[in-house]
């Protein structure tokens, strides 16, 4: 099969073998990936990852051990742990320390013609959802996770930090959450693009004006200097939700956490029918952040898309 | 009057006028002033101070509005808040953005024969407690502060990371509440000195059979190294509680968080009457973890010893 394969240095279109079937696995013919910015620091050495990555996608089951799913067209939830370690058993999988995660971590990814996943990962798309849209939830899923772990108050001032296409989803999840919602960003066409959903947002001149006044700062910029900015943004005793990881060292002195004693709560992957049912409602719009789709052998310009700045969501259409 | 200035570059012993009181405050006599890590922070550049050090002490009341203070022998709480922002009315006085706090910003401290503070800052000492014992109430405040902030079930695994002062009134704080509680430090003697309190101790070499395991770290290591370390041996979805401040910067990569949805909370000061009373039933010993006591004189030797591997609290008598 056609896939892309990333060697340590750079990605290249290769002819690869199909992937093979672990017990309780489905064989996926995927329709459409999305590239998402941990890609691009999979690019630049984070995890020091080698192979096909790609984590968002939506496809075909082609062959599964629940005939049920066959011919269903399916999302899916990237790690896959060992299921018998104390983690596992703990209910807390998606951290197994042996986990594989698709194109990420120890398990080819979705930049192919097909992947392999445990049938216990996936999710039937309802047929209401493009593929399109359904190429978002794993993006979707992954704002609902911070509505799991934290509590969210009508009267919270809640920012989120970033204007790219995490914060655009971060934002419509928890806009019915609170009154007093808005996003901190850079590039005026993103913002615009948010206001349409009336999302109310501040640019990047106004930072300023918002030190220490956030209840609760959601960083989704992907840049190491969003940490340090959330901080600054986030009142004493606040929140920052931290969405972001990078390759490379950010240098900075925690010391403000323990002076205003501000809570950081980590962020990662999170629960996918909550996403299909946010997007099958309507609740979450995810078209107004779909910049472009490529097809396969077009991958080079795709990537180059997704680095420009004002871009939103990029899919590769993979069959 | 005597005091220890703190010019920017240097420390010295100086003649310098008396505090002038301002409204509602209390002029004290100070008897003992003992030596924090953030004090040697100061003099290696730290929030750029200037002026007298010193936000650790005992000392009896000279004069103040409140008649029934003076001549009480008296601890204090170090922010002094404006008392007129939102942050104040708010109830969080303690992180007022334009607070000054006894020897660290904005106010004269304690490494002098006199200092003042707003008589509401002020607790009066059981006669129980000795001037030593009482010099330690506002670390072990801090140590307080901890389950103010977060829930501990009985059932944690916790790790206090660091084995000088704080981690020591930290661990004799936190151990009624847990039944797995240990302390990971480096110096020998100073773990003796807290397996003589009956609590359990790691030397430094069991920090890699510890990695991933605990539900929370106490990290009160005083260094840059000690939250990249505390990240590493929390169990994903833990709890890092954050002590340490510091001058310069840490590099470091914060993905960990994001991937093992690690909580990071930042935790200074805490609140007296808890710490008084844990001194007055013996529950925090402190006595074990006085090292020296010098007099104003020999500030220069206080300050080296203080810095010497093994050292725990000195004071310096004033009087």
């Amino acid at each position: 099969m056609k896939a892309l394969v990333f060697d340590g240095k750079k990605l290249a279109l290769a002819a690869v073998p199909a992937p093979r079937l672990r017990e309780g696995e489905a064989l996926i013919k995927v329709h459409l990936a999305g590239i998402c910015s941990t890609d691009i620091e999979i690019m630049r050495g984070y995890l020091s990852f080698r192979g096909i990555p790609g984590h968002e996608f939506v496809g075909t089951v082609v062959s599964a051990p629940a005939k049920r799913f066959v011919g269903k067209r399916v999302v899916g939830e990237i790690n896959v742990p060992c299921g018998r370690c104390a983690t596992c058993k703990a209910g807390l999988g998606k951290h197994c320390a042996s986990r594989g995660v698709l194109g990420i971590s120890g398990r080819s990814g979705a930049f192919a013609e097909y992947l392999a996943l445990p049938v216990k990962n996936l999710h039937v798309v309802p047929a209401s959802l493009s593929d399109e849209e359904a190429a978002f939830t794993e993006l979707v899923a992954a704002a609902c996770e911070i509505p799991e772990q934290i509590e969210i108050r009508r009267e919270d001032r809640v920012l989120v930090l970033g204007d790219g296409r995490l914060a655009a989803m971060v934002a419509q999840v928890l806009l019915p959450r609170t009154a007093r919602l808005a996003v901190l960003g850079r590039n005026s066409r993103k913002l615009v693009a948010l206001r349409k959903l009336g999302i109310r947002t501040h640019g990047p001149g106004s930072a300023k004006t918002l030190l220490r006044s956030q209840d609760l700062v959601i960083e989704c910029t992907g840049s190491h200097l969003g940490l340090p900015l959330a901080v600054k943004l986030v009142k004493p005793r606040g929140c920052v939700v931290l969405k972001s990881t990078f390759h490379g060292n950010l240098e900075w002195n925690p010391a403000p956490l323990v002076v205003d004693e501000i809570t950081v709560v980590g962020s990662r992957c999170g629960p996918f029918e909550p996403a299909l049912s946010l997007l099958g409602k309507g609740t979450v719009r995810v078209l107004p952040f779909l910049s472009a789709v490529y097809p396969l052998e077009r991958w080079e310009t795709a990537f180059r898309a997704v680095r420009r700045a004002g871009a939103f969501k990029v899919l590769i259409r993979m069959d």
